[in-house]
């Protein structure tokens, strides 16, 4: 596949990646390491919760999120990272043994107004089960690699 | 340490958590799980990237500042977890050994308006190394069990 530069990415493109099976095992074992709340680690306590029964930590949901795109697009791509995170909303809950796959849309694109060889793309990433139920959305702003340098702004 | 109920938040207190080395090690595995991007899992490619050096990957920095405040508060709280997150900057990168600590300050609070035994509260979340430098700001509404369930709205 041809790599991807800032150019490759059109408002409204839509691309699906994944999926990507999540297991009980994992779902505990991240929220041992990093969100030790006992609704990601214990099916008896979690039904207690808001959550109703175990479900994974919403930075999980991110982080597997995180690595479809990067399988996805990201690594092929002229990616520079990202300044941050616009928004994160936790919809559904992930629960153990759901097939993922990850919906991304493309919603604004830019050049750069001080760097001639980046423009910034603005995504919408949508964490989707297999019934395509919508469980986390998160939108984002990449920085990218063009493949014709602009004019200095 | 008595538990902590949303009554307890008020807007303008500061709190710091930690402290938490990251070593090498512990960057390039969360990459290589979540964020294979070159810039998070080896030296010498990192130095052709934007970070211009080793750095841990930004899901790894808010993960890791989830620990600092899950043991700092939140599982000692009625905390009845997040309905997303509204902003992250990354700000600076994340180096191999860097101590670093959570300041949590607390910008809103509020009842809820459907639900008389919780109420919101809204953070700001900075990360910290050793000398005080922000690497990654976080902004989220919490939402807390109240220990006196106001009246429904």
């Amino acid at each position: 596949m041809p790599k991807l530069y800032w150019e490759d990415f059109h408002p409204g493109a839509v691309a699906v990646y994944g999926p990507r099976k999540v297991t009980r095992e994992e779902i505990v074992a991240f929220a041992a390491e990093f969100d030790p709340q006992p609704m990601h680690l214990d099916e008896a306590a979690a039904r207690a919760t808001p959550l109703g029964g175990l479900g994974a930590s919403g930075w999980h949901s991110c982080c597997l999120l995180m690595r479809m795109i990067a399988d996805g697009f990201v690594l092929n791509s002229s990616s520079m990272g990202a300044p941050g995170i616009e928004e994160v909303r936790w919809l559904k809950p992930l629960r153990p043994d759901t097939n993922i796959r990850v919906r991304v849309t493309v919603l604004e694109t830019r050049p750069s107004q001080t760097r001639p060889e980046m423009g910034l793309t603005k995504f919408r990433y949508e964490l989707l089960d297999e019934t395509g139920n919508c469980l986390t959305t998160m939108v984002s702003t990449a920085m990218l690699g063009r493949r014709e340098p602009g004019e200095r702004a």
